[in-house]
């Protein structure tokens, strides 16, 4: 009887004194059946021996390279991809505010009377697109001639308004990202963004790093995710503890009267983590039910 | 004769003793020579003591903000915009940077060794958009199959694109910018904008705060604009005083040897402030000559 020992160079067959006899590569050609596959002991170790051998050593580790990068290669989840665009986002919010508040500062030496009394800066820049500044300045009951901003040539409002329609342009993706959110997690957790909503959902991603350590966390350190630096603050100097973290911005939370929030937070959070649980493993779809749950329990501490 | 009191709220007439007889609202109406201009100091106590009145006082009030009004609204020159635009390109630079760097670390869980080639972002961001994985790996020599970065769907590597447009939209629109800055110091400072550059001289306007306050500047102040940080760390704690601020991107001084930036960005400081001296007071256009004395000094130094 010969023995078989698989390995990363080959399939190898030996005698039961430790000679090489052949090398398969392909596993379908072996016939399992005329094979020993229980290695004794003292013939791995013969074994071993025999593949120490310069050749063997060369073939094993240009193998194992390939093998690394096909790993690396099937590494990347999906949830990689909703990390990353949730990460553009909060990078777009930013970029918008920042050249917005800079759009503005440009646009109010032309009409400050109006920039005072839109302090949203997203319908702010629609606005400044689709209208001039005499419109403007009737909306608010100012006469033109009043208005302490400068006249403006063509060419001026023009490139000021090339800048709001790029602004414009973020804003809508933003909005693409978010649609790309929301059909990433509906492949792969479609309970958790029943529950938490795309945003909140792919937050609470993010802070975990991956959707499988999201699973193994306890709902109290999901209520937690996003509020790190006070927590470490809590327990470095005995700050308050911090009660929410990402969950904040969940109408669950939000909505709660101010002493209840802590409360709501804790409940929402054992909810998701059940949700997150399910998800990871492939389980039903369940949101419906934590949902009714979430709001009985609403009820119950009011 | 009667006298006459110009006044906020009108042209007065008096007659000797101070009693008020007219008042016209047009300066056309008044036919100068009908009246002495000349107030003495004791009609003049007299006619104050009259514009006390509180009608006056109220009208003198209305008028005076009125005309505030109007000088606010004159206050904006062209510089005012020019820097605006330059504020925005600087913004822009920084935005994106930053979001080019997150299509980076998005793009590459998909193909990592191309990006590794090319450090140049704004050629990054074009490149991906014109050419597939398959095209960019045999660029570099690399097989397809050994490649470490993932399969990506068709719906990722949409968005992904999507994004890298954007930025593509954002570097075009820096161009733009940048054409509008062109034309506008065309209009105030020819001198500057042919010796300094637009991207230069909008940024010596800026640092100075108007074209006005810069031409006020000796060279040796303009030499150091955008160097006020290690300036004040030089007064403050015997830091090395800098050499030169804005002026190091200039190609005059940054093509120079390193040791004689220093003396590059002083000579070059000098004709930039004949030139912006010029410029505000609408002289010729010289900036050629100075060109010429730039390109001779250079030679003598070297």
């Amino acid at each position: 009887m010969e023995y078989l020992f698989e390995h990363i160079t080959g399939f190898h067959v030996f005698d039961e004194k430790g000679n090489h006899k052949k090398t398969y590569n392909n596993k379908e050609e072996i016939n399992y059946d005329n094979y020993n596959t229980n290695i004794t002991e003292e013939l791995y170790q013969k074994i071993l021996l025999f593949l120490k051998k310069e050749s063997y050593l060369k073939e094993m580790y240009i193998k194992n390279i390939y093998l690394t990068r096909k790993d690396i290669k099937k590494s990347v989840y999906e949830d990689n991809l909703i990390i990353q665009s949730i990460r553009i986002i909060d990078d777009l919010n930013k970029v918008i505010n920042h050249i917005a508040k800079r759009l503005r500062e440009w646009y109010e030496l032309h009409n400050p009377e109006f920039s005072k009394t839109c302090p949203d800066n997203e319908r702010f820049v629609k606005i400044i697109i689709d209208n001039n500044k005499k419109e403007l300045l009737e909306k608010i009951n100012i006469d033109y001639e009043v208005s302490m901003g400068c006249e403006l040539k063509e060419e001026d409002i023009t490139i000021i308004k090339i800048l709001a329609k790029e602004i414009e342009r973020l804003i809508e993706l933003k909005d693409i990202q978010k649609e790309y959110i929301e059909k990433k997690m509906n492949n792969i957790c479609p309970n958790l963004l029943s529950i938490a909503g795309p945003l909140i959902g792919a937050k609470l991603i993010e802070h975990a790093g991956s959707l499988k350590h999201l699973s193994e966390l306890p709902g109290s350190t999901i209520q937690l995710l996003g509020a790190e630096k006070a927590l470490f603050r809590h327990i470095k100097s005995g700050a308050k503890c911090p009660k929410y973290g990402v969950l904040l911005n969940h109408p669950y939370v939000r909505d709660s009267p101010e002493k209840r929030k802590g409360k709501s937070a804790r409940i929402l959070a054992d909810k998701i983590s059940i949700a997150v649980k399910v998800d990871y493993f492939k389980g039903e779809f369940i949101a419906d039910y934590l949902k009714e749950q979430l709001e009985k329990k609403k009820k119950d501490i009011k």
